[in-house]
């Protein structure tokens, strides 16, 4: 059990943020703030304002309230128009959680007898790579202006937008850097490394694509040079990295095998909210996919309720 | 192109935040910082100290300076004991881009005929659920405290760590919940949403893992009910959720079509840094499960250089 929702979909979406029902029974001079299910309390500075004289002394008066309480994890929700308060939460032992251009959230842990259960926010940075084969056996590769390692040869791609599925992610990034229009056919290998940018670990997931068009026009501010390369000349070129090689005859050893990772959407029956789910599929003789999750679902994305 | 390492490894890891070799050409008077490959600058609080009363004059005249030298991104790294210089920064035209614990890191674009390049953070948060099936074709099912849906049966799981791979936090997970010692199998499906906590989306990875221990001692802290659930009850129970029974049922069909989205290790050629690459494998004649990524590896996080 978490201070925070979980992962895992059926424990909630944070309704938390969204929804401001102030407690009520604040005693005068306190923040209201929203009370969550674990008994946590949440202010935000754009609903409850305050200046920054008179915040010191509210902030004392709320946490002597919340302590008697009995509530447990405090969260300030501090937007750029409130930053004086930063200071004074930082004396008053709050400690920052996560941030986001116009603000921060700072928390603070009130009981004594229990350790703190306060989640750590999200760690991981999820960016897409596409594997884009034409039909004579070409692959579509890119070389970038600020590559780390000069004039390598890599699959076109780049990180995953906020609420950006994967696919349109990896079709987004195709179209931008190469102008190739692509289609989904099948997510290829997921890779999980740490020590990526920031700090957070990184998730890079490949995916072919079918490519619906043929005329490269590259995007001059990222690339500085894209083409078809024959996959015999891919899979021996120099400059490519070996995992990149890896990928295309991973990619190829599926198609041998009549295996794919496919995707179909489902909807959570209580909280109404789509999700998509990668599942390996079976390519069936007649060179229709089938999802081993569904047997109702026979294409890609399919809607299941 | 982006002002920070990008997804794809290979495109460097951030060094910048980890060695702090001062910009040593700043005029008197102005904070150093260091350098990125990008023309920005980071300052990190720890490093280049200063009261809060000069605050305000070293990051005018610090700004002044970055903007004749043709700076883009500025980054300034905030620890709690500099929590006096936000407000300040944040006059000064800064925003938040993330916080953890003891810092907050905020930043300002300073080009003009340039549109801003700063990639967001980590916006996804990511769990593990364990399918654990023990050889009675029963499944390891535990019902939470503090669930949701009061009394549904769901897998064992949680969020993964900070730089914590998947399998160990599958396997830790069933530990603490359980007592249940496991060892990986196989990925069943990877679940994708959005609108979950703290405003991420959330990534949900379902793994079978093997038992290896059979008494059930469960977690009293967040498990309200936890035992073996025979496969047909779990696959008929009105208090499982559609899709982890999917999951099982997409698990079965693995195991009838004789295929596992198995995880290899590898190390990066140049960066030595070691990554594992989830992709499927078909389950040989005799049992032995070969990953089509690679004809030299014949076990589970078999290291590859």
């Amino acid at each position: 059990m978490s201070e925070q929702p979980e992962s895992n979909i059926t424990k909630g979406a944070d309704s938390w943020f969204n929804k401001y029902t102030m407690v009520e029974t604040s005693p005068e001079g306190t923040f209201k703030g929203v009370k969550d299910r674990f008994n946590g309390i949440t202010v935000d500075s754009n609903m409850e304002t305050c200046s920054a004289d008179s915040f010191p002394t509210i902030l004392k008066r709320s946490l002597e309230h919340w302590i008697d309480s009995k509530n447990r994890g405090i969260w300030f929700k501090v937007h750029l128009n409130a930053a004086s308060w930063i200071p004074e939460l930082v004396n008053n032992g709050f400690q920052f959680h996560h941030a986001k251009n116009t603000f921060v959230t700072l928390y603070r842990w009130l009981p004594t007898e229990e350790s703190a259960n306060i989640p750590p926010y999200s760690h991981t940075m999820v960016g897409v790579g596409a594997l884009v084969m034409n039909d004579r056996n070409q692959v579509l590769v890119v070389s970038e202006n600020y590559a780390l390692i000069a004039g390598s040869w890599k699959l076109p791609g780049g990180y995953v937008e906020p609420n950006e599925n994967f696919i349109d992610a990896a079709i987004r990034e195709v179209a931008e850097e190469t102008n190739i229009r692509t289609k989904f056919d099948s997510v290829v290998s997921i890779r999980h490394a740490h020590g990526a940018g920031f700090g957070c670990s990184d998730l890079y997931i490949v995916m072919a694509l079918t490519p619906l068009t043929e005329d490269i026009s590259k995007c001059n501010r990222e690339i500085a040079r894209c083409e078809w390369m024959d996959v015999d000349k891919y899979l021996n070129h120099p400059n490519v990295h070996e995992t990149n090689r890896n990928f295309v005859r991973t990619y190829l050893e599926y198609k041998r095998l009549g295996v794919r990772i496919d995707c179909t959407e489902e909807m959570h029956q209580v909280l109404k909210k789509r999700y998509n789910i990668y599942s390996v599929a079976k390519v069936a003789e007649n060179g229709e996919s089938n999802t081993t999750s569904s047997s109702t679902s026979d294409s890609n994305t399919t809607l299941k309720l």
